[in-house]
């Protein structure tokens, strides 16, 4: 990849932010020095806070008065399922579970094409069906492309959350998503795949996740009903 | 207000963002330097830098390299509509109108008293109904105390974006929302209002609006179709 034009401070962020996907910084550690990280990134002290200032405002680490800079410790589930924002209305979090799965390889579309980082030939296309405990509620469409995922089709079954896999397997950490959501009816296609009547409304999701250096690295829709659950989102 | 228990750093940014939304410090103005800020707050350049930072890390303002940091730019529009998150699906926003309000002073209900600051007795609720090109399309209720925004019944007719009154006339700044998505069907009420037939699909959004110093100030709940439009949100 061309970092020339990546600003120092975004390659600062982006190498500890592989430390800390790859476990060598796991959470709760204390962070090296500001003075430590600028000497191990070639990098001005300033430029090294500007990165764990960053690193801070994302939630990623946490300064503590007179003691120093900590990964920050998550619950597993709150981590794993940050980007998954469908909870009960009092916004407790139930565990989606993977029904099944289908991946294939098969050109990029036009719009794929434009969207995707470097305009990629081929993608992967992951289908998966998700049940909460009411039943089947969630159909997911990713897309990404074949050069970013080598082998990925080898992986299967892919395991529950696709963020984890990107990041332990590939060190791409999903930090960001568009999100363009539509209240519509079912249909009788998706009505059937969601076990709804085709006039039920049902909320779309067309999502575009980005990593740590703003790349557009994967393509998501997904379908479900609301009965139940509330979608959750911050506007800031 | 009670001041003792809000971070120094945290009053800084207070005190910035009200020079900035009075206009004393208009957009593309040059902000002081940290040093000034230190003394004019009585605070370390330490803690100048940090307020600075996220101000920075909230889009407010935008360090040049060498030159200074500065009030961000944005049309009138998209700062006015920057949480009016319904667009058309290529992200173009139509500028809502506002057909007509109501407002009535009334006892808070028990909901509102725990989601709001300070627990408040009465609050104003104002209703609106709001048009897009294609006819009438969002219907809001928003709820703020009455102890936060006093002589807001004389204020009537309140302009058409709420936010730039709060701003303007109260020094309040809403700087982050949390919502909760429902796609439903319209039902009997609602379908009259908005034009739709009862079994229409329909959003839901359950607002609450929180300003610079974190205090919840305003619940909002809107309706409306989706037909022609998505909704624009991002995750982080």
């Amino acid at each position: 990849m061309n970092q020339t034009n990546v600003p120092l401070y975004r390659q600062v962020i982006d190498g500890l932010i592989h430390r800390i996907a790859s476990g060598a910084l796991p959470p709760g550690s204390m962070l090296p020095s500001e003075f430590q990280i600028g000497e191990e990134f070639g990098v001005s002290q300033g430029t090294a806070r500007k990165a764990v200032s960053e690193l801070e405002a994302r939630g990623i680490v946490r300064r503590v008065q007179g003691k120093g800079t900590f990964v920050t410790l998550r619950t597993p589930n709150e981590a794993l399922f940050h980007f998954f924002r469908l909870r009960r209305p009092d916004g407790r979090l139930e565990t989606p579970i993977l029904l099944d799965e289908e991946l294939r390889i098969r050109p990029a579309r036009a719009d794929e094409r434009r969207q995707l980082v470097d305009a990629p030939g081929d993608v992967v296309e992951i289908t998966r069906m998700r049940a909460l405990p009411d039943g089947p509620r969630i159909h997911e469409v990713s897309v990404v492309p074949v050069s970013l995922f080598p082998g990925l089709m080898d992986r299967r079954p892919l395991p529950n959350n696709l963020y984890v896999l990107y990041q332990q397997a590939y060190g791409i950490v999903v930090l960001r998503a568009e999100e363009r959501l539509n209240a519509t009816t079912a249909g009788a296609a998706m009505a059937a795949r969601l076990g709804c009547a085709p006039a039920d409304p049902i909320m779309q999701v067309e999502r575009v996740a980005f990593d740590a250096l703003d790349r557009a690295i994967e393509l998501r829709s997904f379908n479900f009903r609301c009965d139940g659950y509330r979608y959750f989102v911050t506007l800031s």
